[in-house]
This record gives structure tokens, sequence and C-alpha cells, in this order.
């Protein structure tokens, strides 16, 4: 294993900084070496840009209107009046990275503007999250190399991988318009699947409805069409991080997918976290990308880059839990149904951008990249139920008795996702969580 | 065959209606029959919306100003200020109805108003025409039941339409943000391909460019995320068509698409023509949809609908025009590749929609549909090159001895389409035109 490349460290992952805002330190998603960027509105429903602290939410506009911003950092929040991140994501590292400086300075327990920051403040139980961005474009990739091979497998036993998947970082387009935050619900959807057993397909609720745990990919200035990112060149253009659940409908996609690839069975409903994880606040929990195993083809010199196969990789434990109607009534805590780690991916983000744009096709800021499915090796890491229950022929048991081939009416699926490193404070990015409901 | 069904036909079908703008009338696409509505710029460069009418732009925000639009009509173009038609097509059929009416009135020969509409022209060859809307999503279908056929045999002889293909109107994502209008050049992509004498890919300049003539669609009032639009409202949906060039690398699709569909192969490039030619216009050329051979399943209830299996296809005439710089020197016309027609379609426009929206997918105002390529049944009428040349086998002739088996750099292509009937004014959607520039 190569030494992990801690490029980006300085004092704002000073692990001995405390911060002025009660609750922060020790908060599990959110300390003062987080600060990811938002859109939250109060009562009054008007979208405004913040930060998460601890169990609070930053103001931005209100830190800005205050004096307390300045510069590049003013600039930056500046590009976010409209009410969503679009123009703050635009202007890339720089602004982004003086807004982080000036809110750590700001929020250090040492401050002294410290008496200035409780006016700033919103709790966060009080704030609705809106999706960060719009986002123009979509793409779900399909770089968790221990999903394709175990999905692959039950197609085809002896070819688990297609012969393109070790030299392509495979995506395909998703559908923004049906992405929403953590909370939303999301309706078991109707569609066309057609059961083994019938000569022809039916109409009606999925019976095969399941999580993907993903991570998703901010895209921060974008790309004109036709001048493609060189890999080396990729890092600039992520503005940051998020949790994505791909929420799909397997008995849709199994009759849909051929020949163009997934469409229903995922387009009615992306849950993601709300929170833009920054790079910066990821820099601790930054590794080296595996060393591909023997035998596996170098990838091509367009996807090749060494500084990104010295750090471009991320060690970020991923869990999935499961809550069920059942589960709640009874008190229970939600089930832990799969741990996973964001390491599982056989291409890097900048991989996924280097390729993305080879053909000369442009990003833009607030486009939002999906890993695909991050699943381990082993049953106990599975990232969907299609893998861990072996296409629903072997049922997960959950508490209170119950079993799952794949979700029920009323379940709840709750992603989270967290950096920990000896020496680092952890963060996480705070949860993605949606209860389905029933076909109407 | 059944009596095709004139829904919608009104006076401003009326052959006998002159027009008096110089030009207007008999003019091939824009007579005051057609009234298509799009976004221009002058030197300025301000975006506003207009209308095409002859050879000329009809600036609509002049007309608001000049106190000729009145009630639902100047609502249209109060909610079209933005630079983009979005708010305009979110309005649906009535507000777009009245500024038909109102502007048919006003630009007859014999409209009281005539000498106030002068001002308000700017000729078509000094306005620059931009996309019609900002498209949130794209969306692109494979209802051209000929091309599905006549590409899938060139992979399975024996069963050429995989078995979903006559119960779903297959679909897939599209990338929006490579949608450019008419005029705009098209670079050719780099990517992965693998030739099949090589055991590896390589990665160059795709050497299989090809065009796919397809029809747009462009979505009005749009549904909310878990409300399905019924195949019988479908058609309140659509606001407008226009023509789509979907430029596709084959050698890059051949080696990508696998599990999940094309992307890098579509996503740098797509050409649309800029007017949105409103359902309002193309009231004459409805006819029913074309009777399922026998043997060929009937639609599932949630595609099926009277009204629209009576008057819900089109017929419209297609063609694809080549012109290389061999023949831009020699002066010749550009060479028709092709002719096809509308009516090839599977699956009609309110199937496709409901059909996407049955899961709970949400469309939006501005989305774009593309009907997937609208090849006839013989070599003559194929809308790609794939087809036409059977994947290269069989090069085609041009004119100036030169052949192709794919497009070459400085190819310059050209969809047309126009609508033709017996007692109406045909119309046309104006060019979709973009040229071929080498790989940088």
């Amino acid at each position: 294993m190569r030494t992990p490349t801690r490029t980006g460290l300085d004092h704002t992952h000073d692990p001995a900084v405390r911060c002025c805002v009660p609750g922060a330190d020790g908060h599990p998603d959110f300390p003062i070496q987080n600060l990811p960027l938002g859109v939250f509105s109060l009562a009054d429903g008007a979208k405004r840009a913040g930060v998460a602290i601890g169990d609070h939410v930053l103001d931005l506009p209100a830190a800005q209107a205050a004096g307390l911003l300045t510069g590049e950092a003013a600039r930056a929040v500046a590009a976010a009046e409209s009410g969503d991140l679009n123009g703050l994501l635009a202007l890339g590292a720089g602004p982004r990275r003086a807004l982080r400086d000036q809110l750590f300075a700001l929020l250090r327990a040492e401050s002294p503007d410290c008496e200035r920051v409780p006016p700033l403040l919103h709790a966060a139980s009080s704030c609705t999250l809106h999706l960060p961005a719009r986002i123009g474009d979509y793409t779900d990739f399909f770089v968790g190399i221990h999903h394709a091979t175990q999905t692959g497998r039950q197609l085809r036993p002896d070819q688990p991988l297609l012969p393109n998947y070790k030299h392509v970082p495979v995506g395909y387009h998703g559908r923004a318009s049906s992405i929403r935050p953590s909370g939303v619900p999301v309706r078991r959807p109707h569609g066309q699947a057609k059961p083994p057993h019938r000569d022809a397909p039916v109409f009606g609720p999925s019976r095969r409805l399941d999580y993907e745990l993903e991570l998703g990919v901010w895209i921060g200035p974008g790309n004109e069409l036709g001048a493609p990112v060189a890999v080396g060149e990729a890092a600039g253009q992520v503005a940051g991080f998020c949790l994505l659940n791909d929420w799909s409908a397997r008995d849709i996609q199994g009759w849909e997918y051929q020949p163009l690839g997934p469409f229903l069975a995922k387009s009615f409903a992306t849950t993601i976290s709300p929170w833009i994880v920054t790079p910066e606040a990821l820099a601790p929990f930054r590794i080296p990308q595996a060393q591909r195993p023997e035998g596996d083809p170098a990838p091509l010199p367009y996807l090749l880059d060494e500084a990104d196969q010295a750090g471009g990789a991320l060690d970020l434990a991923l869990e999935i839990l499961l809550a069920t109607s059942a589960s709640r009534e009874a008190g229970l805590s939600p089930h832990r149904v799969a741990r996973s780690n964001a390491r599982h991916m056989y291409w890097t983000v900048a991989q996924m951008i280097a390729h993305h744009t080879s053909g000369g096709c442009n990003l833009r800021p607030g486009d939002l990249l999906g890993t695909g499915t991050l699943s381990g090796p082993d049953p106990e890491s599975c990232g969907s139920l299609l893998e861990t229950t072996q296409g629903g022929k072997a049922p997960i048991r959950l508490g209170c008795g119950e079993e799952r081939r794949f979700l029920e009416d009323g379940d709840e699926v709750i992603l989270t996702v967290r950096g920990v490193r000896e020496g680092f404070v952890p963060i996480g990015f705070g949860e993605c969580r949606a209860e389905v409901l029933p076909a109407t």
C-alpha cells in the first residue's frame, strides 16, 4: 500500500481546535472541521445559503450582512444570493476555501468575534433543508466493482463483469427532476414488469423495490462543450460530496433495461443528503487508489494521473440502516443492514470526470454525479437488497421477527457516512433518509 | 385506415388567409398558419421571445410594448420575459392558443393593425436563434420501429426486436447540457472503442460518426413528482415540436453501452431546430395511429386512449440532406440521403408521456423528449448511416464521386420536416443543421 498523500491538510483540520457554538465539539457530523454548505429556509420559506455547525445552521447572508466575511469569502456568499449554490460552486476552489478559512476563524472558541455568532445561528430542527443546487444533469456511474460483480453474477455466473468494465468507467444519464433531499418520502412506483411465469408483462406497483448506497459528487466550475477535462485537472471540478440513495425498482428494471439501460426503474426518485461536504473537509480521509489486482489492465492514459492514484480515493465508512413500521412501533433503533466503505471504487472521482468529458461533453456547476452502488466484497457489506438477498432468494432478518427480500411500505432507509482517521476529528455528511409510501 | 380526427382545426388553419408580412405567403416553413415560438437575439445579445413569420422574426416583447397583445396572450409573452420560454410553456394550451389567435389576427393581410407590424419585425438573417428553453431533462425514446428492427437485425438476425419492444415505449435519459441549436458545429468526439481485431480498447477520435433523424417534443405544464399523467391527458403536456439530430459515435457506443445504455456515444452533442412548432400549427397533419399488425400485443391499458389512437400520430415528411466539403466547393446542392415520415412511430407522443410519468417521474416545463430515429422500412428511408450503410458495409454514393460509410470532417447534416395535406397550407420547422468539425 502506498503512503497516503495528505494533500490539502492545513490548520482547518487541527483536531485541537474547539468551536464557540455549543454542541459542535464532538458532534458526529458537523464539528468545526467540517463546515459543509447547504440551502435552508425558515418559516418564511425564503431559501438562504447556510453552513452546518453542530446542531445549528449558520446563516451565510446574515454573516455577510454583519460584515464578518471579506474578499473571496464574501464573493462566494454573494454568488449564492439567488437561493441556490450554483453560482458559488461555479467559482471553484479559491472562494470556497476562503469561505472555509474565514468561517473557521470566526467559529473557533478563541475567536474575537465569538459573541457575534449566536445571532447568525438557527437551530437545525427549525430549518428546512433543500437541494443545495439546481441540478442541470445527473449522471450515475457504476464504479463499485463488488456491486458490479455481485449483480453481474446473478445474470452471468461465468462472466460477472462485462468485458468493458475494467477499461471504461461505465455510467449513464439519470433523471435530475426527481432528486429530492433527505426526508422527502418516496412513493412506490407503478410500472411494467414481466414475472417469469407470465407470458406478457403486467402493470402495477413494483414488488421489488430496493435502495442503492452511493456517494454523490457535486460539480464545481464545469467545462465548455468540446473541451475535455484532463484527469490531472479533474479534482478542481469537484465542489463536494453527498450521500445518494438511487432507489431502484428491480422488476421494472429487469424488463425495461434492454437495450438502452435503466429508465423508469430509477427515475421515480433519488434521495440525497442536503449538505455539500467539501473536498477541503475530506482531505484527512484521502487514500491512494487501491492497486489493481495482477492481470487487470492498466487504465488508458487519459484516465491515469500519478497524484490521483496516490491520493484520489476516499476512506469513508458507509452504513445502511432500515427502520420499519413495526420496529418504530416497538421503539427499536433502525436495524443496520450493511456496512461498506467508499474505498470500494474501481475508478476514482477524477477518472469519472475525465471519462465523462473525454468526448467533449460539458459539465455545468451544480451537476451531480453518482458513484454507483458502493458494496463491499461480503454479504454484510452489500449496498443493495438485490445483492444482500441474492435477488430476493435469501431474505434478511431484521429485529421484531421481521424479514425482508425487498422494501415494504413504511420502511425507512437511512444512509450514513463517516470519515474517521487517527489524529483527526471524525466528520459525517448528515443523514440521507426517506420512507417508502404505498403506491397510489 | 380510420378517418383522421381533425381535432383542433379552426380559422388559423384557413388556407385562404394571406399575411401582411412580405414573403410569408408561400414560405416553405413559416406562413401565417405556422407561427412557431422561439428565442432570438440581435447585435446587443439580449435574448427575446419571437415568432417566425416568413423570412422575419416578430419581436414579441415589442408587440407587447406596442399594446398589440391582450389578456391571455399578453400573459404568455410576459411569462417569457426572462429570455427563455419555460414560463410560457408552463402556462399550457390556453395562453399559447390565445397568443396564436391574436398574432394570426394581427398578421393577416386585412388586419387593421397591419401598418404597426413592420417595426416589430427583424430580418431572420440578422437574428441569432437560441435554444428556446432551459432544458431541465432530456429523454430520448426508441419508438421508430423500423430503426429498432434494422439496427437490431445487425446484432440479432433472428430476433431483431427485443421482447419488450412492443410492450414498452423504451427510452433512456440523455444529456441536456450538450444540446445546441441548429448551426452550431459539432466536434468529432474522442472516445474508447474496441475494434474487432484488437484485444484491448483504444482511445481516439470516433471513426464511425453518425446522425439520427428524430423529432423533439417540448413539454408544457409538467406534472408533480408522484402524479402520473394519464394517456388521455398527455396531449395537454405537449407544447410543441422540433427536429432533433441525435449525433452518435457508433464505435464508442458499441463498446460502452452494456449494461447501462448509451452514454458518451451520444452526450457530445445533440442538435435541434430552434423553433417550437405548436400542436395548434400541426393540427392539420394529425392522423390515426397505424393499426398494429396482426399478432402484435395490444398496448396495456395505461397506454391506450381512443382519441389518441384516432388522431395522435403525425403525418410529417422528413428528409436528411448531406453537404460535404467537396460538394460545397463544387457548388452542388446538398445530397438527399433519406426520406422518411413521422408516421413510423410505434408509440404516439401521448404514449411516450404516459409511460414516462407512469411510475411518478415528473416532467417540467421545457423538458425535451426525442422520439428516437424515425426510419422508414426501406433503404432510402433510413434515419441513420448505421442502417443506410449496414454498419458501414455498404457505402452510399453522393455527388462529386464521393461515398460515405460514416460521416467525415466537413460534412454538414441537414434535417428537414414538412407537413403537407390537401386543403391546408404546408408548413415546416426550419432547418436542423450542423457541420462536423475535426477532432481536436
